[in-house]
């Protein structure tokens, strides 16, 4: 399992990887487990895996998407997804994309969300893209200061319908 | 080529249809006279198109985007992308993200727009996703309105990097 970066959080050694199948169901506890998540996700306990498992395999055959996860020891405490997204727009730029952003409780406010999150920015250097974006619920507003903090701006109104 | 639908518009009878690499100069014309894009992909006549073919051929070849034209007699008079994006968050639900939408002047506010977009919902809803979901520049205004007309809430921050 290639390491993509490791981080010395105080007594802690956190490895940044790629998601396994096998880690699904600690992700979709990080799911969950936010304020927000909890409405769409469910409880754990009376959760059927089928749909994630599904989700899982599209995103991991296709080269353009990145699950990724930050273990500890044998917990999965963080996740999040990178998405990176061909268009005609701002002279054919690559985009990338995050999506799903979660960070265990006792990991916060240790700066593991800040090395996610810059890792994502280098990764999408490295593959070219002009510009990273993601949304936040408008409610989140700890999380707007924090991605304000790393350079992002919220010049757009992030709109959604559901189906 | 394919037509998805065909629109009345008073005299003008326009097809939506999918992209061929033909239209590429017309969608990067329609993308170049927008206030906003004029910063961003230049001015017509000075312009190198091979970015946007590179960008063209990556969204061609995965069916996981889709990138479309409204055509009337002989002109490209509109355009819009469609990515359905997989992600473990809301059960493991399919998303579908709409870019780059773009609706030649004299074609606005004659119901093009909306046609278009209700075109993408309903194809969002053949394939199973659970949101259709986009950002639009705040300084947009009347495009938030046209958004939340179509049944859009503003309920995220839209949050952008460039680098």
């Amino acid at each position: 399992m290639e390491i993509l970066e490791t981080l010395n959080l105080g007594p802690d050694r956190v490895d940044i990887r790629r998601a396994t199948a096998g880690d699904i169901p600690a992700i979709v506890d990080l799911l969950a487990a936010d304020q927000l998540g909890v409405i769409r996700d469910g409880i754990a306990s009376a959760r059927d895996l089928t749909a994630y498992r599904a989700a899982f395999e599209a995103i991991d055959r296709d080269p353009a998407h990145l699950l990724i996860v930050a273990q500890a020891g044998p917990d999965i405490v963080a996740t999040m997804q990178l998405s990176f997204l061909p268009g005609l727009a701002r002279r054919g730029a690559l985009r990338a994309q995050i999506e799903a952003v979660r960070v265990a409780a006792p990991y916060r406010n240790r700066g593991l969300g800040a090395a996610l999150m810059t890792w994502a920015i280098g990764e999408s250097r490295r593959r070219d893209c002009a510009l990273v974006q993601l949304t936040t619920d408008k409610s989140r507003t700890s999380a707007h200061r924090f991605y304000e903090r790393l350079g992002f701006a919220a010049s757009h109104e992030g709109m959604k319908l559901r189906l």
